[in-house]
């Protein structure tokens, strides 16, 4: 089944979400105040969005009999992680609208084609280069004056799948490390700030990016994000127009996340983009308590084929994650009266598991 | 099982509700975003609420044996509207605590205690008589003026269950079709406007007051309510506080709706209380989108045995319900920017159906 002329859901209808963890969970509760169901397929048992889903298909992301009766139940396929297979996302799309596309899961997951495909729209990005051989890796590294990241192509998350080289003779250990083969060297970036933009576009090419957010990570894992973000005005505004550029190249159908390093100070601060994610997005939680429409609405209105709601923000915001034993503090937090509280319905807290999110608010500055 | 000391859930513990539309809904939603599972027990099937549940069950109020398992599988029973069976109510709170507690539905069920019990709380009302024979109507009428609204004591809703009264003559007519007894005669109010105060109160028996809201009825239901309401700050005071000292008197955990005339102008403006809801409230459906925390969220956290939430609003609200066709509008209404759509997912819309609402927000004036 195409998607042309694009499939327009009414409310009663049914949104089929691939993975089932807490970003599912949030897409599910916004799109059950829109008045849709939703159908969540997730091979892991006690998923949190299961909770919160008319139905749940507990089945393998390659199981066809599970997924041509998923495909039937469902009017729209959307997924809340990046790595969804992509003979998975072509089994159904040929189903069912999957949004956002195919080509848009298989150029973000996988940093070669995502950084090749970026590039070649013209979007300013860190040196990369790819790596195959260890010869590739010695040529590459010098190039970038003896240092960079190692990344895995393929299913990297949250520091996983990455090593710091800091010196050339490192490299060897490192590139066997990685398993030899179909990796990615980036530069390393002396940047000022790591920020991000959250941004949506409609079946009809509309686009709605949200303020520039400013993050910090402690240990590879998202800690915060911070609205706004102390950039000046004019690179908060060249930010969005990034994350709608990429959005309209990839003509794509939902909400994006784009990872953005800082670089340089006064005139000569300007964006290169780290990397995009096909989904909802971490450092996009804060829109739950500082705009009208969350992130998680607008990719529901986007998948649905319904208008973007406003991206307007009312309220400064600092979102800080919930990790591990962290989420012990909840009693704690929900005393604070500018304090929103988001709890993920997981069973157990484990070192670096996201149990939660804490939105704190201010009026705007 | 007693309530004392008073449980406190744990985030991945279970709400009971009883009653499946849409308050139920949106109960479950607001449930879900803090960590908690939702159990629904609904006779209808395909009710809202069972969508966005973790599990329901679908069997009728008396039903004994669905009753014990709902008790065991929950951890805290509440309930979305008023007119829960008073043996259900009595059965559940034996096995498990039912907040708010049986004697509030009790009060709340019945016009005639509860008009008793605001009064000996020291509560103005408008005038009220009991009305069991057809001389206990005339003699009140004859108090009244000849003029009045003579409802039911219980059941009644939306404008169901009761007729107004104009002229002594028609008295007769209007006792009988309502039943010819169990009846409440209420003096006819010259109201200056209907509006409402949603509040809450906490197991340790702290309050929070949302702002009052001026109400606007079409063919008896609930059709706008605008905050701020265009009260005296003297009115909007006396609103909220007459609200805590029902919650207070009432010794209730969760939220409560408490509908009221606003009487007289300038400096002879005051407040009567008309009725009060034991649940939350459609005149407080725009504290979603113009308060940090929700009215489900502070009946969420009150009948978890949480701290409440700040009752503070943010922004200016005009909320609209979508009874039946009006509902067929959302596509206009998703494109307005200052608008917030609510569908409750009722796979038909009826005349009088209540489809949904939106929330129309403007900068706090």
């Amino acid at each position: 089944m195409t998607d042309s002329p694009a499939r327009i859901l009414r409310p009663g209808q049914t949104i089929g979400i691939l993975g089932g963890g807490q970003l599912g969970r949030m897409l599910a509760e916004a799109a059950s105040a829109l008045g849709l169901k939703v159908h969540v397929h997730c091979p892991e048992a006690g998923s949190p969005a299961f909770d919160v889903a008319a139905r749940h298909t507990l089945a393998a992301y390659d199981d066809l009999d599970a997924l041509d009766a998923f495909a039937a139940a469902v009017d729209v396929v959307t997924y809340e992680f990046e790595n969804v297979p992509g003979p998975t996302a072509a089994h159904l799309a040929s189903r069912v609208p999957v949004r956002p596309g195919p080509r848009a899961l298989a150029v973000a997951q996988d940093r070669l084609s995502e950084k090749d495909f970026l590039a070649a729209a013209g979007i300013a990005l860190a040196g990369y280069a790819a790596i195959d051989t260890l010869s590739d890796l010695t040529q590459a590294l010098a190039r970038f004056g003896g240092k960079g990241v190692l990344k895995t192509r393929r299913f990297g998350y949250d520091g996983k799948g990455q090593v710091m080289i800091r010196d050339a003779s490192a490299a060897a250990e490192a590139f066997t490390s990685l398993g030899g083969a179909g990796l990615v060297l980036e530069a390393l970036i002396p940047f000022e700030k790591e920020v991000s933009v959250v941004a949506a576009r409609s079946v009809t090419g509309e686009v709605a990016a949200y303020d520039i957010t400013e993050n910090h990570h402690e240990h590879h894992i998202l800690k915060t994000s911070t609205v706004p973000a102390k950039v000046s005005p004019g690179t908060a505004a060249a930010a969005r127009q990034i994350a709608g550029q990429i959005l309209t190249a990839l003509d794509y159908v939902g909400v994006i996340g784009v990872e953005m390093f800082v670089v340089g100070t006064g005139a000569d601060e300007h964006l290169l983009v780290n990397e995009i994610a096909p989904r909802v997005h971490n450092s996009g939680h804060w829109t739950q308590d500082a705009c009208l429409v969350s992130q998680f609405e607008q990719h529901v209105r986007a998948v649905a084929g319904w208008p973007l709601g406003s991206a307007a923000r009312h309220s400064d915001v600092v979102m800080e994650n919930l990790i591990g034993a962290e989420v012990d503090a909840w009693q704690t937090i929900l005393t604070e009266p500018a304090a929103r509280l988001h709890l993920y319905g997981k069973a157990e807290s484990r070192p670096g598991r996201k149990m939660g999110h804490v939105n704190r608010i201010a009026p705007r500055s």
